[in-house]
């Protein structure tokens, strides 16, 4: 039993360290920070359509409750944050626009992020700046993807110095809208999202690594019947990878 | 800050204790051996409609697959750890079955679970114990329920002397078929589970107390709209909750 136990430590030990980018494995594993957000904190969702997930614009300034938070893995992840931490006062909000790409949420960076002055902000942005120069309804290449994320981390880290930052990786699924041919140039624009972690020390959310795993389990389309939009098994498979990384825990 | 972070500790340490019953809260915090299921082990969810959620017959010998375990909290919790631990040789089974109770559980004992061997099983029952006794299709008492399941828990140890075993809280949702009426019989209920529990050591997973932290959030409809079954929200909240209990995750 105690060989056995080993390796599921170990196991446990890689997977926990594919959360951070830019750190050594080593350094990443002892660092006891990651796993905590204190109370009183305000944490933001920002991004596309899945975040977005038919959220309310009636009540987004009011935190911590369904209709602010959508449907999908914000507001998945943001429930159990809330029901674990039920005295915690965190305030929890999710900003996320159907089909916005990093020059979108540039346009409304002030009033929907800065403004907020959140203490966590996870962002999950890339698969419309890929996917809308793909369909001919933009212009952005992968280089403007890069520049604008940048800009928009800078900006970030300007007005929020201590802002903890997350950011996840754009992702895809081999069905319904989705084929072969986009994921040699969508690798591109994860590797910017994994760069961008790196170079801001941010926390990383492995998203399309831990939906290749996934798919061993159930066909891509019960993750994602579109290939890109989560069905609630996927969203919640996403709440668990988002929390495994940003709250450290034990898997 | 560090009064902050003091302050959160301290909440996630008596969350994280509500898991185990039957043991003081300093030593089961203290206790490493509740995060860790060896490589290898097999897995096996047992309960009513709440673990049914649809599962395949066809494929019910095939463990780890989506037809077999559903698609309620013990196929979100199963992929879950699936995913984390994708070269732990896990083997998850699903054997819930819609409308049991505890003596629908015995008379199908051997075949559904013993003779599975499971390292780890997970057993949710007791609603229709209450429920269908409520509603005249069942003549067994609250002491039935309480003599069943302490019944099918001796004889589960005795024939798997080294499994682990996960009791979970039977719970509703005040909406839909479910009003005031059924909390103090159901109590009855829940406090058995909670003392079979410390009869028999085992991790207690305590869904109850979380949905009635749950409601802050959303209405208890979003969760489980006849307030019996679980929605897919309610479903990932349960799987968040198991893993919480099952693997200590630092929540």
């Amino acid at each position: 039993m105690s060989s056995n136990r080993r390796e599921f430590l170990t196991g446990s030990l890689i997977a926990g360290t594919a959360c951070l980018a830019g750190r050594s494995r080593t350094v990443a594993a002892a660092e006891p920070s990651s796993g905590t957000i204190p109370p009183g904190s305000v944490i933001l969702f920002q991004g596309d359509s899945i975040t977005d997930t038919r959220r309310s614009r009636e009540t987004a300034q009011t935190p911590n409750v369904r209709s602010t938070l959508g449907s999908g893995y914000a507001w998945m992840a943001a429930s159990q944050l809330l029901v674990d931490h039920s005295k915690s006062d965190l305030k929890i909000f999710n900003r996320g626009i159907s089909g916005n790409k990093v020059p979108d949420l540039a346009e409304r960076w002030d009033a929907d992020c800065l403004e907020l002055k959140p203490d966590l902000l996870s962002i999950l942005i890339g698969v419309n700046d890929y996917w809308h120069r793909r369909n001919g309804r933009y212009d952005g290449t992968l280089k403007d993807y890069e520049t604008g994320y940048r800009a928009l981390l800078e900006r970030t880290r300007k007005a929020l110095p201590n802002v903890r930052l997350v950011l996840c990786e754009p992702f895809a699924l081999k069905c319904g809208k989705v084929d072969d041919t986009w994921f040699p140039d969508l690798a591109g624009y994860r590797a910017v999202a994994r760069k961008m972690s790196e170079e801001f020390k941010t926390t990383f959310v492995p998203f399309q690594q831990m939906f290749d795993r996934a798919v061993a389990y159930a066909e891509p389309a019960e993750w994602a019947a579109d290939g890109v939009h989560p069905s609630p098994s996927g969203a919640a498979l996403m709440a668990h990878e988002w929390q495994r990384c940003v709250l450290g825990m034990s898997s």
